[in-house]
């Protein structure tokens, strides 16, 4: 390249610069680290420093997922892709799911199990309540896999996860934890879960783009043999993507800048302490919770299973909720949520997560939300 | 978060800022406001200006794979992912896929193809040579698909895709264009490629991460409907990445991160203008495999169909590929690659793509190669 060919590229558009606060359901703001990372020298995907990299990401996740899974590694993919590769890897024709829906990715989670061929046996509750393990541990007598979301990110509600792992018996369990690892506790080995996916882009403030996945033992071992996915076939990744089967073989080219991003991001999280940042996310909720109803506002998920990473709260009657939250975005730069599903236009989503789990973040959104209130 | 709180991530270790030139067959090093617009401001992907930038970045993509479509997008998979959402949205039980097999990624589209429980018709290659088309379209009266690779990734071999596109008949033609998009003449409308995928850390100077997509009117009405893929289904990403269908729904949480990447690196070498980039690719490749020919070395893709972007050449007799690739790792911190499948140890791919298809690369990677052969 010459130099005028190096000055030929534009300036970016003064828009692109605009710093926003993100408090929807994701992505948040990133912690520094992880984006300075991404700005590290780019390493090709088999280079024996991108190896240690992506081992010590692994190894990070481990700690952030509760597991000593060997299989714990990034997925090139987004939390949606995750759940994929959980339901294609582990159902196919005739194999029986029982999904607990109380949000809209347990409704996506019988729509891709549906996708897979399984026999999905779905298991409602009334959006806003967490699931009842009761119901869905009698829902079949003998399913392959139990399935439900830790937290749902369309209603703000967190669910027990340990009670379905206990009485699961010979069924796998599949959990979704986008919107809790890296910010809540998780204990993917004490509680029983066999199969987890999550997202880089709420609690453990990363860019999206990748989706952090643990597979157990028994999960791998009654995993389908020969999936209908080549992409997100566990089978053929394991050997690229973690120590456990000893011998690494190309599979596809890894994202190494996101994964960067995220070794970088697990780095930060593990050295404050998982103890404090869940602490952090829970004070910053608590605080967030409080205040919206000190507003005269009230919250839409069922007292004592609320979310300590994002909070939904119900838009008042005769508010617009889309004024409101254009007047954030244009007075502030302030994002926040609309609802999920039928509830769009009757709640929003107020995440305080990652970076944004902090007292001053939830004084901002209060103070802005206020004013919004009266003025939008 | 307190002061101490910030204070508490550790240092990057040294080998994470180790700098690499990246001559191997991807991921590339990247134009660097790739790199910088990574570090902007993150938005929600529902945000009006991410929703901006994502137009404009489809627009980008247009221009480099020569098209009209109006679904052309970035996926949010790698390259890989793209070629799997290829064939899941267009062949289903009982669809005949022709597929040109003359490397790897030849091999993998039959793979892939076949998990899509279509029947494939393979037409084999020796690798090192172009597909041949008259054999490709003799090889099936009615096949719903004709699947090429344009650049071929594992042996550094450019095919002809026009002459596929003039006699497809009814087929849809379905093309890899992941080492030629942003660096070789790409024309999709004009050679009558239906469906194409490619990847961002190729010529396109981008990390890898997203496929650069692209899908015809008349691939999009023939796709299958309700395909095995829910993340891949390109009947409900059209809705969300692009202007399309007038309508943006949320599907899923886009990369918005690697997609900032993308954009600034599409400005980038449309600012510098294709046809500049084009020739850069050119003259670089050129005076590697004339530097590389100087040297005594023998050259491994038929003459007359060598890539532009990718360089394969035969180990000499008595060297040993891995001692030379790792004397360049050591001494002059260069990757260049092994070959693939059972050319591992007697062929290296040198790629010169990006910003790495320069004058001063080639000198570099042919005085540190000479070296090494004399000395590893």
């Amino acid at each position: 390249m010459t130099p005028e060919q190096v000055q030929a590229s534009p300036e970016p558009a003064q828009a692109t610069l605009t710093f926003r606060h993100l408090f929807g359901p994701g992505p948040s703001n990133c912690y520094p680290e992880a984006i300075a990372a991404m700005a590290y020298p780019v390493l090709g995907h088999l280079d024996p420093l991108f190896i240690q990299r992506l081992d010590r990401t692994c190894e990070g996740l481990r700690k952030v997922w509760g597991t000593a899974n060997a299989r714990t590694l990034p997925l090139s993919a987004t939390g949606s892709g995750g759940m994929e590769a959980a339901f294609v890897n582990m159902v196919a024709e005739g194999d029986v799911a029982v999904i607990a829906v109380n949000g809209l990715f347990g409704e996506r989670m019988c729509e891709i199990a549906r996708r897979c061929g399984a026999t999905v046996v779905r298991v409602d509750h009334e959006w806003g309540q967490p699931v009842d393990p009761e119901r869905v541990l009698a829902a079949h007598p003998h399913p392959k896999v139990i399935a439900a979301v830790h937290a749902e990110t369309s209603t703000g509600v967190l669910s027990d996860i340990a009670e379905l792992g206990r009485d699961k018996g010979d069924a796998l369990l599949l959990v979704d934890a986008v919107t809790s690892i890296g910010g809540l506790e998780l204990l993917a080995d004490e509680w029983g879960i066999d199969l987890g996916y999550a997202g880089t882009q709420k609690c453990l403030g990363v860019p999206p783009g990748l989706s952090p996945f643990t597979v157990s033992e028994q999960a791998f071992e009654r995993r389908i043999r020969d999936p209908r996915s080549w992409y997100l076939d566990i089978g053929l990744l394991g050997g690229y993507m973690g120590a456990a089967t000893g011998s690494r073989t190309y599979h596809h080219t890894a994202p190494v800048t996101m994964i960067a991003g995220l070794e970088a991001a697990l780095n930060r999280i593990l050295a404050e302490g998982l103890d404090r940042v869940q602490a952090r996310h829970r004070e910053a909720a608590s605080a967030l919770q409080s205040g919206l109803q000190d507003l005269g506002l009230e919250l839409f998920a069922a007292e004592g299973h609320r979310l300590p990473s994002l909070t939904t709260v119900k838009v008042p009657d005769g508010v617009n909720s889309g004024a409101v939250r254009r007047y954030l975005l244009e007075h502030f730069s302030i994002e926040i949520g609309s609802g999920a599903g039928s509830f769009a236009a009757s709640i929003w989503r107020i995440g305080t997560m990652g970076p944004n789990a902090n007292a001053g973040s939830v004084k901002l959104v209060l103070g802005a939300l206020e004013e919004a209130l009266a003025k939008a």
